[in-house]
């Protein structure tokens, strides 16, 4: 595969390879409840970790790590902080929210073959790294854009792919032998799955509404959404662009 | 388009398809001195925003938004930020670093056609979203995971982007008027380009070097690179899989 992306560098892309990213984007999701116990093959995760090296950082920072896990005793200990974890945030709501909450499936840590715990670590490359004096988050976001290559690419290889956020990152960096100064950013669940679903599970169960593209685009200064000078796109966002 | 992606869902991907994903991956760049003075055609920047727009979000809070910017005044503005900002964090390094760094061209604000700043609003379907209890951060990561989408999108309609963090957030707020919940992420300049880098500016300039892959996997725990039961990937991942 080297040679055959290297040579495209600065080629345009074709419409299948386009569509391609586009496919990868609106049919990826958050998977929680289709995981099959087939095992994911050493090439295919290294190629899906690649990507995910390859995102964009802040100064070149490269400030992520990635912690593959299998080590049942560790999933389990995982799943416990997962269970305190929602137990105590549906204390936060109230019935009927609250039994739908309970109800909803939002994990699949045990039944997914591989965890991945995907890290931060601010002293790589630092203390000054280019671009991120004036906004210190700014490596954060670059783990994240990491974490969004890696799901596309699981995406495109039939991989799921589910972020638990329902979690004590206390437990997260004790079972996993973090230095203080590490930040955990995601825990992830991948595995191959017999389907993905046409819509998110959160859109499908009614708990909330997909919004509208133009309810989320302003021109030139918060909350504008009629300046004189962007009309045309006005129109064209206004028109059902939803795919998925 | 829409039909065309809709009845792929849950089919697999030929290899043309997943690779214009991977090489959307591997040949995006962070685009500073490249722009051409091309307009973005309001059909392309609809769909670019469109592919952000369908990125994963916490409890699906969708918390971005989205606003466009090609006003000079406002450009000319945030580009001051800019300049003040490079300025002061240039203090916090020593020669022969310093010139070196006040040498590089770190945006393209007014030379690209579009710029654009992708917001998180906390509030948003709030305050309890599903999977931000136990760790609030998740709100500010879906964002950037919107941010990555809208990157690889813009790549393979050959437009290029660049992520200006030397900037001041204050300055960002009080000129886009934002709320004071609302907190700036990015600011983004977007526009066709003479050519997309082969690797990145900082790589090139012997600023800092690309990782090997090997160096940012883990296994099971914390700097744990040898654990017996990843043995077959860790030759894999020892071998060259850096496409770009």
């Amino acid at each position: 595969m080297k040679d055959r992306i290297k040579g495209k560098m600065t080629e345009k892309f074709t419409n299948e390879e386009k569509n391609g990213l586009y496919k990868a984007i609106h049919s990826r999701r958050d998977v929680r409840s289709h995981f099959i116990p087939k095992l994911i093959e050493d090439e295919i995760l290294s190629r899906i970790l690649n990507a995910a090296h390859h995102a964009p950082s802040v100064g070149f920072s490269q400030p992520w790590n990635f912690i593959l896990i299998k080590d049942p005793q560790t999933k389990a200990r995982i799943k416990k902080s997962f269970e305190e974890e929602k137990e105590s945030s549906s204390q936060l709501i109230e019935e009927p929210k609250k039994s739908k909450y309970l109800s909803f499936k939002l994990e699949g840590i045990l039944e997914s073959p591989v965890n991945l715990c995907v890290t931060y670590d601010p002293s790589k490359f630092g203390p000054f790294v280019i671009g991120r004096s004036s906004i210190p988050e700014a490596g954060l976001y670059s783990v994240c854009c990491a974490i969004q290559n890696l799901w596309l690419a699981a995406r495109t290889e039939g991989v799921g792919l589910g972020w638990v956020s329902i979690l004590s990152n206390d437990v997260l960096k004790e079972v996993l032998d973090l230095p203080s100064h590490v930040i955990p950013i995601a825990y992830l669940c991948l595995g191959y799955v017999d389907e993905f679903a046409s819509k998110p599970d959160l859109e499908t169960a009614g708990w909330l509404p997909r919004l509208s593209l133009k309810d989320v685009i302003y021109f030139e200064k918060w909350e504008d959404k009629e300046n004189l000078n962007w009309k045309n796109i006005q129109e064209i966002i206004k028109t059902n662009l939803d795919y998925a």
